[in-house]
């Protein structure tokens, strides 16, 4: 039986829409590489009726509960006792968990308050669990063959908690059937128009494979899935349709499975031996930022330059005050010229330039808000393309950012 | 009686850890702000039975469903069908929703596939919302005094019928109570040391107005909320407690309610009429971007620069290579001669520097991962701190940019 889990996150903030909810997202991800399916994810309020209701719908339905939420020392957080009312039982201090919260302040020289303190009351039922970067211990209960597991909501108190602790401790207890799933990363080609490419391959798809079609941001990733319990067989099985898929897809395809277009672009430029230099102003920072998130980056990312102002374009990046005046900073002429100068400034051996207008200001009737030229240099050849992407900011930076990926991608592979 | 609403993600990726559910966040967001209360959220998967049981269980509980996800063309997406059997109806071609298709295949000169056409295919009892950005309509139903609306699961689409449409749709059919929040923002104090702090105040505050604390990276927002019918008195009673509180965490207030931290600083330097300059190493473009994220930040932020190698903090930035191999790129006299020649190259009034260890590699023993130096720089001064951050290369960049942006708001204030 494959083992089903269902996460319960408590907090108001979730349901008010000011915290965003990236707890379960990160914890369907582990739980999934180890196995183990989440059949259902459910948030609610910092009300001691709505969680006893949530943990115990949840057990109807699941053999593992993972909760979130609510551990903080402060009187608006009531898990913890509404935890102890769940399994009708008491708070008892723990002196381990209170050495850990002393440790934690003497390291930070910070006097212990009386909230601190009462961390490490915890319900005489459960196992603590250890909570190495801060005071919330959390919390492993089992009954009638069900496991809950209840956590802080603080995001990496929770993840080192998940992984150090909760993940090996589920292992532990054993899972027969798992679930595989490949990723194919596609780029530049919409979801319908990639149906109608893969028509052909998905009417033949074997029935006990899943397919799913995942757009966002020029992007769709096709999911392939499939359960069981002899592993390597289904690897073989799925491997062989990707096999059959590429031939159709294989010049929108950037990456497989994890890999993201900044690294698959990392990758390309590290075999080749290139340098990357960026001079964006529109996107202002979020491409290098994107960048720079690859760990190892340094080895191919020389450096970028954010010309907010078109001062600084002309004066830093020395693209002619006329061409500046001529055509304006949205130009094909200003981010080939900002291509050029920044690979050359920069030491790099490709670049790539961004200037356009994110909006909501800066629109013209000729340039509208959502109009973005993105220029391209290598030692081969320089180029340049015209966007036109929506009315909103926010879209504008990630559509540049990622049609700027994109172009660094088709460039190098034809290389 | 207050609205209460309940929300429904559809789609196996967000169970599977793939996909994060940025969508049901930013709905409770204006659901809040339009008066209706949230009071649960749900995840399943793109399987029938799971949806029908969520609907039908949402319904026992809300006053109004709404259900995102799952409308795409592609055969992985069932809402609509599922839909069309909890309701018990048939779907019929909307010859007004396949134009609108049709306009926006012609308008980017692509055919239009049998899929696409299917799309116009409607439940025959639901009233269609229109999505001016993409191919899936909406879908509003009303039974038993319950509202259901099905809206896409791609952010932009669902976010622009829900401003159009649903939101005023559901102003339309009246709520009584409302629910008024405010929330004031603290950075630079952890949330247990904040509430020893306001103890005090803490201890009188009225009931019927309900604390939280709400810790994110450095920050710790205080969420004063209450409920009632005379919207006025209400604000007036909760501006009370905020003006009591102010006098015991001022210095550690940058803004109120949905106001960002890069929103406080633009305001502040807007009002001084300053302009900023970045030097950003380690953070790689995250700074920048946080800044320029702000709509109009062009009016007070000249540009930055990434010297992600030291070749180009020397080359581009007049860091003396001396320096550079006597202390190293993340030094103290680094970072304030990073801060110093940015401020000059680029023209500006204030600037801020960062340099450190991000990780995962490049730790050494003297400069762990986590080691971060940040530079200031402005007419009167010039100075610089180090901190310590943690292990993690992704929290290492966003509290390092979020120090240094505390470090901009903490000068500005004593200018």
């Amino acid at each position: 039986m494959l083992a089903k889990a269902e996460i319960i996150t408590i907090g108001d903030e979730i349901l008010y829409g000011q915290t965003l909810d990236t707890n379960s997202y990160w914890m369907s991800g582990v739980l999934d590489q180890a196995g183990i399916s989440v059949i259902r994810k459910t948030c609610v309020g910092d009300q001691k009726e709505e969680i006893l209701t949530s943990i115990s719908e949840a057990e109807g339905r699941a053999d593992i509960i993972l909760i979130t939420g609510g551990l903080g020392p402060t009187s608006d957080d009531i898990t913890k006792q509404t935890l102890v009312e769940y399994f009708d039982t008491r708070l008892i201090p723990n002196p381990k968990i209170l050495e850990h919260i002393k440790s934690i302040f003497s390291r930070a020289d910070r006097e212990m308050s009386d909230l601190n303190i009462a961390q490490a009351d915890l319900p005489e039922n459960c196992t603590p669990i250890p909570n190495p970067l801060g005071t919330a211990a959390g919390m492993w209960f089992e009954r009638h063959g069900k496991i809950f597991v209840s956590m802080p909501g603080v995001p990496y108190e929770m993840k080192r908690m998940m992984t150090d602790s909760v993940i090996p401790m589920l292992i532990d207890k054993k899972v027969e059937d798992v679930v595989h799933h490949r990723m194919i990363r596609t780029i530049g080609v919409p979801e319908s128009q990639l149906a109608d490419l893969i028509k052909p391959w998905e009417d033949e798809l074997p029935q006990d494979i899943k397919l799913a079609y995942l757009p966002t941001m020029g992007t769709v990733k096709l999911r392939l899935t499939t359960k069981g319990s002899d592993l390597p067989a289904m690897k073989k099985k799925v491997q062989a349709q990707i096999d059959k898929i590429l031939p159709l897809i294989g010049k929108n395809v950037y990456g497989f499975d994890e890999e993201e277009i900044e690294e698959a672009i990392g990758r390309m430029l590290k075999e080749r031996g290139l340098k990357l230099a960026i001079a964006e102003s529109c996107t202002g920072g979020f491409l290098s930022h994107k960048i720079t998130s690859v760990a190892g980056s340094s080895a191919w990312f020389n450096g970028s330059f954010v010309p907010y102002s078109n001062e600084l374009k002309n004066e830093q990046l020395k693209v002619s005050k006329e061409i500046l005046q001529k055509d304006g900073a949205v130009s094909e002429s200003v981010v080939l010229a900002l291509a050029k100068n920044v690979k050359e400034a920069f030491n790099a051996d490709v670049a790539v330039s961004i200037s356009g207008i994110a909006g909501p200001g800066g629109g013209t009737v000729e340039k509208p808000v959502g109009t973005v030229w993105i220029g391209y240099a290598d030692e081969h050849k320089v180029m340049a393309k015209k966007f036109q992407f929506t009315m909103n900011r926010n879209l504008n930076i990630k559509f540049s950012a990622m049609a700027a990926l994109n172009m660094i991608r088709i460039n190098l592979d034809k290389n």
